[in-house]
């Protein structure tokens, strides 16, 4: 019923662009959860509550080497003909992978398989076939039925609790397979150590340790089923075991109640069941009582799980009313459910929580959070949550980033971490931007100066990224570091951001010291080929140089000279400069979107999709880009850029990702362009005007008040900004402060079929830059 | 100096063996470390403190395979040529093996080497040369010369706590290793994980994780140098990692301040120093803050801890003053000293520590320990303690084992268990005897009935060791578990202990339950053959039958009919019934001792050692035999044989052990019959009268009342009894009870050359057995 209603109400969305918002598809429903699980989005369809510790969803194939896997990075992928269980822990949209874990399968009839077996054999295995016409998934649920044994199976997530529901065939004894080798990007060796026990009221927990994209990460659960258990194995199929050693009472039997080993496998049996089996799973990363603890949040049964889980779906995706074309409607409003994952919480419902020392820690008075991806997110994930999640969730974030530092073996702010462990993935200290720009937007409730002391100290650890020569020379040289021209600029714009912060706070000193810093990435700029170079000790740049050259270990990190140019978020007027002035800055960018790649082969490295020429969208360092033309006086230009942007880049359907989401970076690109606004410089506290994709969006802020933007003649045909108001007096210039979106009030734009040539095109009128601060 | 005031001594002692006390050796003085550190004792000569956490001593090899590691399993053998390092974690005596966590050697001068090296080739590793000559060990206190090196290494330890003092040679640059790579009982992918960092206070902290003997062990460990770091270096040896993965700091350098993996080694400079160098260890099986926490209980430096540990040591000795000749003193006071290190302090000084589940848990009012080897130490290991040491101890043991059993994943009592985690070995669930031999002797300070509650779990988890069988049929029967013979009667011993235990609670149901299972050793003995056999689940015996064969897996654990028909501990009398009374039995005792070996060859089987004919006085089911005659009234037989046992089995010097010592149990033996009493059967509260071997014993009792032995008329000649008084006044019978200990008082043993064949023949003056319970 609720589906046929969804169509209806689609079709009549269809029908006018002005349908009146009483009728209009509520923002749960015009979720698709599927965008993305093709192509190179890399998110999952399953369920998960907003930031929830557990995502439970399922997945396609596991059993995989490591190019095999990069497709498989959630675990599933949608054309996949078969799935192969239903684990508790995915990224939504990562790059590389991990997770995977406590993969749960439901098996009818009297023979149950327990490898996962072939996807080209059926029958040869636990797996099961699937079509997506069984499939059905919403924020926060997801069903599908299972075509070989025919189980329909459904999956719904409180915070830190997984619930499956299995209805299987009449007659047939219910069992579920409980795989502890399964996991994503699993190669020999990845698990260290598993456990399962059943405890005597029935509570079945246990553990697994993994080394795998982070380091000896250990996870713990707890599960109920509904049903009581009529029998149960643990098989442990380790095969050239050296120290298999006393065995005690599982010695040469499979039902006692407890097995510890490295390639556990654990049947349950149910026999018959007059109706279906829930099961409860709970994870934790401290031990299996944090586990219990954990599934004793969520005491209701699944329904009761499902609906509470959707209301908070329903208050999170409120913070922004949309009225907006059917499809880009559905592109916006998923891309909002998607930003809306990560990072996640991780403390139990005790507050404990496994920190990246990979020792026990209590979070008092926060929750602890962890995945944070940060190369990606401090772009535009983290400025949006700052929009449309309490400011208490932001202090969370802040918070947790300063007890990981706190805690971390090297002193420093998280890089890239996910479950509490460090993974060193990407370069930069990206935590850096996101806590200063959280503190200059008015968040508190943490240390101010603990946070500073804790960017201080991430940026002058001389022992990661090359920053002992980048403090020494003020570049990061190439023949001591790879990567380097990206460091440097990376680096530099980081510690601009710590000088604001620290200027805020009234550490002088530290500012100074910082500002000159942020001026480093001048000492990588090549003003005679107008592209960031990599230079080296000696101060040369190294050579030959070919700005369409991407490889990794190269002097540029996932891209090349093309994208990296242009990142100078904190100093985009004294970049312009260096190019030769605004019609040069222009042209430059003109040459990047338009250039001719029909001669290039990138297919050798990961993460390059979506290319627009050089510009490419499918990775985080070109996302600020199309916007520069606002800092050279021609906002027409960015407002052209943007519709080809977004027309070829955000597509519904499960291919509608053109990169890897990146735990909600490519997601918040898409709400705040389609908001018509970006934060191009996260410190600077002023977002850059685009263009509006939306009839109106209606944001309700972290302090209550509402900021609506409302577009006038919103069409295909009207391509360009004609004028801007902010609540009601017209508007000159092309950016707008976070106070006055802050404040409260409207933003209207005129959408016009030609551009206006004359807006906004002086320096006064042009967003923030350093060189040029006013 | 000490040394040589003590050979003077031991000198003067020798003289005469009526040496006024004034001028005895003292208890501490007579220890000699070094027995049965060669040969097959397996102990270790290094630094403990009494049950003290951490057991720090030289390993002289660890990278061995496995029946070449069998003579390691202390880490040290006494004929070895070199020292590969010190490790903090050793058995005393154990016969499997683990452990040797945390190896650190020192190195002085420029070059460095950081693998151990082959011992037969001198300078091709870290490890040294070392002579005998400049070796120095007594209670607490370790020293040797490392003669490649030429530094003089000592070690101490406190409970949590161990000290090394290195000095080097003048001018020569000063390096620790730390080998993580090193444990006991080595085999690849033993370790599971290792991580090493140094902290911002220069503490140095860090875990691993091994798969031994234990399954999935961790240990923590914190370390603090007297001196400052002027260098280090961390490196990770693993070969052919598919998931090195992102190394961050560490990547390309070896200087970074953190490193995890799982074949690490590190290197630590101090540059050239003026004075010993000291390092301080604590270790924890919690988290690394454990381990800090337990460093900081150990404020002082090495001198200061070395004399705590030696003033701990005087006391703990100090429970029995010996007046005895020379060599037996040294063997007895050794024995004693040997008998007081395990069960190990095991919980941290929070009162953390991991248990059995792998979890985290407290010890609220009482000390966890681990490290129990039941079936070797119910014996008489666990009653002598209830002599020597003070209640609260033996009530922590107890406490230990309940809180193992509720942690338990099995929800049963330890069967071998260290570091709180479960190996399985062994046989039978001999926590129980120890339980109720403490509460029948009056330990409290426990929920007795939480105990018998995990003492009955224990007695009827059929999953564990054919007891569903057992219970079921009233044995184990040969074809559905190995072993079968040995387990029947050691359940049945153990479920009599249950029963002793419920009556004196009150619970006679539970009591009537047990005496019941009591008598179900009647149900694997052959009265035909006068054998203890296995029986198949048919009923028949198995054949062929050997009552000489021993073979692992076989009908007996560890040893055959001859050694095993002997175990009905709570009723000998029976048992001698059904071989056709005391005569029949006596001459079946004589055939076992006096069995002609020459044509049996044992080489194959592990811990085979000590015969006297087929008494095996190496291996503990033969530990209570030659106390047997009394039960067919002929003491004098019994004091034969203890004279025999005790000259051929105990020698002073590094093969003074002719088995194992099993944590004590083989030294428990050496004490209660050099005292000239044996606690045949646990449970019982009585001990059997042998012989003594000493002058004089005074016990200080746990009560504090004095308990003194005196023997007149020791001598080699004298081999018999000749009278016994207690308290000034004849004592008829062949055994004492406890309370008559506890009381205090005055046990004189007369001694004679002749046999005395009238003292203690008759059935009222023999040891108890149930079936002729009075």
């Amino acid at each position: 019923m609720p589906s046929r209603f969804r169509r209806a109400l689609a079709a009549l969305a269809a029908l006018s662009l002005t349908t009146a918002p009483l009728l209009a598809q509520t923002a749960y429903d015009s979720v698709d959860p599927f965008i993305g699980t093709g192509g190179e989005g890399h998110t999952f369809p399953g369920a998960v509550a907003p930031f929830g510790m557990v995502q439970l969803s399922p997945d396609t194939d596991t059993g995989c080497k490591i190019r095999e896997c990069y497709g498989h990075a959630a675990g599933y992928r949608h054309d996949d003909p078969t799935i192969q269980g239903f684990s508790h822990t995915h990224f939504s949209g990562a790059g590389h992978s991990d997770l995977g874990d406590f993969l749960v399968m439901p098996a009818a009839g009297e023979r149950v398989l327990l490898e996962p077996g072939d996807p080209r054999q059926p029958g040869s295995g636990y797996r099961s076939r699937f079509s997506h016409d069984s499939e059905t998934a919403q924020p926060g649920y997801y069903g599908v039925t299972l075509a070989d044994s025919g189980i329909r199976a459904e999956l719904t997530a409180g915070t830190r609790v997984g619930v499956h529901r299995y209805a299987f065939p009449t007659g047939a004894p219910a069992h579920l397979i409980l795989d502890l080798r399964s996991s994503l990007y699993n190669y020999p060796g990845k698990t260290l150590w598993s456990s399962i026990r059943i405890r005597p009221d029935g509570t079945i927990t246990g553990m697994r340790e993994t080394r795998g994209w982070a380091p000896a990460r250990k996870l713990f659960f707890a599960m109920r089923p509904s049903a009581p258990l009529t029998g149960h194995s643990f098989l442990n199929r380790e095969e050239k075991v050296e120290y298999r050693g006393f065995q005690g009472p599982s010695r040469g039997r499979d039902d006692a109640d407890q097995l510890e080993g490295r390639a556990l496998v654990a049947r349950f049996d149910f026999g018959k069941l007059d109706r279906p089996l829930e099961l409860k799973v709970a994870i934790s990363a401290v031990d299996e009582d944090g586990a219990i603890a954990n599934l004793d949040t969520e005491r209701g049964n699944f329904d009761t799980v499902r609906a509470k889980t959707r209301a908070a779906w329903e208050q999170a995706l409120g913070a922004i009313e949309l009225d907006a074309p059917a499809p880009i409607k559905t592109k916006v409003q998923t891309a909002l459910y998607h930003a809306l994952m990560a990072p996640s919480v991780f403390s139990d419902a005790d507050g404990r929580y496994r920190g990246p020392d990979d020792q026990v820690h209590k979070a008092e008075g926060f929750t602890f959070h962890s995945t944070f991806s940060l190369w990606d997110t401090f772009r535009a994930e983290h400025p949006l949550l700052l929009l449309v999640q309490p400011e208490q969730r932001n202090a969370d974030f802040v918070q947790s980033l300063i007890a990981s530092q706190q805690a971390s073996p090297f002193g420093i702010l998280p890089v890239w971490q996910f479950h509490g462990r460090e993974t060193w993935t990407m370069i930069g200290y990206h935590a850096v931007p996101v806590i200063a720009d959280a503190y200059l937007k008015g968040v508190r409730g943490f240390d101010a100066n603990a946070a500073l002391d804790a960017m201080v100290k991430s940026a002058s650890y001389g022992a990661y990224g090359g920053l002992d020569h980048y403090m020494k020379l003020g570049y990061v040289p190439i023949d001591k570091e790879p990567e380097a021209a990206s460091k440097t600029v990376e680096y530099a714009y980081d510690d601009w951001t710590i000088a604001r912060m620290a200027r805020a706070l009234g550490k002088d000193d530290v500012a100074a010291a910082f500002e000159k810093r942020a001026g480093n990435w001048r000492n990588s700029f090549d003003a005679k080929t107008g592209f960031l170079r990599a230079r080296k000790a000696d101060g040369s740049f190294r050579v030959p140089f070919d700005p369409t050259a991407i490889n990794y270990g190269s002097d540029y990190t996932e891209g090349n000279a093309w994208q990296y140019s242009w990142f100078v978020p904190h100093d985009q007027a004294a970049m312009f400069a260096l190019l030769g002035g605004d019609k040069a800055a222009v042209k430059k960018l003109d040459a990047m979107f338009d250039f001719d790649n029909s001669k290039l082969d990138y297919s050798h490295a990961e993460d390059i999709a979506g290319l627009i020429g050089q510009y490419i969208h499918g990775n985080e360092p070109s996302h600020h880009v199309a916007y520069l033309y606002n800092f050279a006086g021609q906002p027409w230009r960015t407002q052209e850029r943007l519709k080809q942007i977004v027309e070829s880049q955000y597509k519904t359907g499960p291919e509608g990702l053109s990169g890897n989401d990146d735990l909600g970076q490519m997601s918040s690109w898409l709400v705040f362009t389609a908001l018509g606004f970006y934060p191009v410089a996260p410190g600077s506290n002023q977002y850059v005007l685009g263009r509006p994709f939306v009839n109106r969006a209606a944001l309700t802020l972290p302090n209550g008040k509402r900021f609506t933007v409302v577009t006038d003649g919103l069409s295909d045909a009207n391509r360009y900004v004609g004028k801007v108001t902010l609540n009601g007096k017209p508007l000159a210039r092309s950016y707008i402060t976070h106070d006055e979106v802050t404040a409260g009030g409207e933003l209207r734009f005129t959408m016009q079929a030609k551009p206006n040539r004359s807006w906004a095109t002086g320096k006064a009128a042009r967003p923030f830059s350093t060189s040029a601060a006013r």
